[in-house]
């Protein structure tokens, strides 16, 4: 019989995350990234982190480190977020940073000595309210001094204002870098924040890497004209133009890209956007992703090709911004096969597959190998009041982490 | 050598009217029906019918007419209105009001005796600042109590209200009213407000009718996800469900519709309307118009086959709210006849065609045979502080306006 995590011990741990962050009357979880909230889940964290024996310590940038100092070498670490989007779920962070503590807790309580020392970790500022991953970018040094020093929420309140306010002390972020191979490797457990496992019938998915993403803000202009006197064929209607463009886009899959494209277009904003008058300016979003970047170039150039020909047909000009162009990320092989072969040991019904949403797992393979276990999310949904993975699931997850992190340890 | 119009009188007309509804620092013109500037508007105009000899006077819906006292029986009335949409242009209502006084004018000086009488008229609320058009309505015996009663702006004004704080009598509306056969013809003036005269390089348009119009507001559902963790087929766009109706815009015209039919989408907005976040609603609205009421339900039923048809393809639900049907009208054939015959004497490239956007006529219609003169909107913009209408365009279309009438006159 393998070791096996406390299912109880853990959903008493997440279920009391999530009392941490509750505002009466709002349904979601509020522990935006350096908000009050937020430090008080990091110490309520670091609290039962000392109740295992473990010495945590918090960092300059809020990272909570919990080091279990056994064996010899460069540690292991494994853990999570504790931050969350606004209104956001119960499980996205929680249940990989608290999993990691349970397999501590399991492995001292099994009185199994790892061969290597064990870092719990909490990173800090993984959901991207200041638009980076500050907390596993500080670990791994990935910090753009320059980022740091202008980011601003969507309220307009600056990173640099919210972490002195927590006493945080951004400026210092160098100290908290880890030099290379200095570290063995990073394990995380997430919730998949997608349908495929639940889908596929599937308990586990073992991710080989993440998805890259080009994030585009596009611009069509025509005229704005009265809808009842300008016949259709005078039109410059930038919906119009909008709606054959977004018409193309499963043909532009088909033709250049794969399984794993994604292209979005999440947000629309027409003027005058009344409806008796044609629109004269569409402005919408275009999200593309994929595991590979050639296939994305290709994706990024038919959209090009195909929003130009919108515009000629319906006689618009175009104004194209890219936003940002994130490469794709790949895992540590080793540690997916490492991963998968646990997990089919353990009797889970298995897969490999591609993360499509940023994880800290994907900042910390450039500073040592990476692992990123997903568990299905129950309807694909995550950032919202009703993400839900059953602790049947929950419990899985963590004792693949579990045994990941054992079988790592004793390499 | 016909008579013509002063062209310099009527433009000073127009260009004083110009000055009432100006805010400084906004380029367009202000006067909303019931505002204290449309009624400003309205006794400059009384103002310049008594300097012309007439006797006018304000009705208690807010209808200035002025009688030249002249022949005997039935009238012929001839205006346009004088509120605007906010921010609209100089010569939407104005050039159609003054260039009627305009044809009193050169009448009078012209020492013509027409053999009935003259009743020049700016109609009240033609803009739909309340959802109808009370002045004609009420003129014509077409006015809803209940409507009368509940109506209201954008911004919640009651129509009550705004007529009460002007010492107008929204009640005692039933005094307005003509008699069916009291009234022999109206003729009304009024810029095309659309780009088809220009197009096609004429200098008139003589309205056969105006097209009927349905309004639906539309909600498709599917549901919000990660744009990123959520495979392309497993997702319920309610964008992409939209796309793929307002792609079919133009297969719809092809299979059912005619040359008059037009299909707008003019206002969108999708929730929760995130660039990351695959649409989980899209409201939009469909605004269908054509000629032939016929015509507009084949078009109106396509329509909801396809909306069907996406939602199928999408997995998305619908909700279809019809906010109003108003039929085509068509105007007197006999006196588009006249005005035809009438622009051709005068030497004008002239067309007949229909009207795209609701007018005064088309109310009168119900009351008397109706006559609707078109001269080009340059680029076919209207509603807009860019609206245009060259002056020499302004002069051909008073003097077939003056023409008109004398040919109705001495019938």
């Amino acid at each position: 019989m393998p070791l096996m995590v406390d299912l109880d011990r853990l959903r008493a741990d997440i279920e009391a995350l999530a009392m941490i962050g509750t505002i009466s009357g709002r349904p979601g979880i509020n522990r935006p990234s350096f908000s009050a909230e937020d430090m008080a889940g990091r110490r309520w964290f670091m609290a039962r982190c000392a109740e295992a024996g473990l010495s945590p310590s918090m960092d300059v940038v809020g990272n909570v480190i919990a080091r279990w100092e056994v064996g010899s070498g460069p540690p292991i670490m494994a853990g999570s977020h504790l931050d969350t989007v606004p209104d956001g779920g119960v499980y996205d962070g929680p249940l990989g940073t608290c999993a990691a503590l349970e397999a501590v807790r399991v492995m001292q309580a099994a009185g199994i000595t790892p061969a290597r020392p064990i870092e719990v970790v909490a990173t800090a500022d993984e959901e991207g309210r200041f638009g980076g991953m500050l907390g596993s970018q500080a670990l791994t040094g990935q910090v753009d001094p320059a980022w740091l020093e202008r980011a601003t929420d969507a309220e307009g309140v600056r990173l640099w204002d919210a972490m002195r306010a927590q006493g945080l002390a951004p400026e210092r972020f160098p100290e908290v870098a880890r030099p290379p191979g200095s570290v063995e490797a990073f394990l995380e457990l997430h919730i998949e924040q997608g349908p495929v496992l639940e889908q596929a019938g599937l308990e586990i998915g073992v991710a080989t890497g993440v998805s890259g993403c080009f994030n585009w803000t596009v611009t069509l202009t025509g005229v704005a004209n009265h809808s009842g006197t300008t016949p259709m064929h005078l039109r410059h209607d930038a919906f119009a133009g909008l709606a054959a463009f977004a018409g193309r886009v499963p043909a532009i899959i088909e033709d250049v890209g794969g399984e794993q494209t994604r292209l979005t277009i999440g947000k629309v904003d027409l003027a005058p956007n009344f409806p008796h008058t044609i629109p004269g300016r569409a402005t919408f979003s275009i999200i593309g992703r994929d595991t590979s970047e050639a296939v994305m170039r290709a994706v990024a150039e038919a959209c090009r090709r195909e929003l130009d020909q919108a515009c000629r047909a319906h006689g618009l000009d175009l104004e194209l911004r890219e936003e940002s162009w994130l490469a794709p990320v790949s895992l540590d092989a080793a540690i997916a096969r490492t991963l998968e072969a646990e997990s089919q040991k353990l009797g889970y019904r298995t897969t490999t597959m591609p993360s499509g949403a940023g994880h800290d797992a994907q900042t910390m393979q450039h500073l040592a190998p990476s692992g990123l276990i997903f568990v299905p999310s129950v309807g694909g949904i995550s950032h919202a009041p009703e993400e839900h993975t059953p602790w049947p699931d929950v419990e899985r997850g963590a004792n693949l982490l579990l045994h990941g992190i054992m079988a790592l340890a004793t390499r």
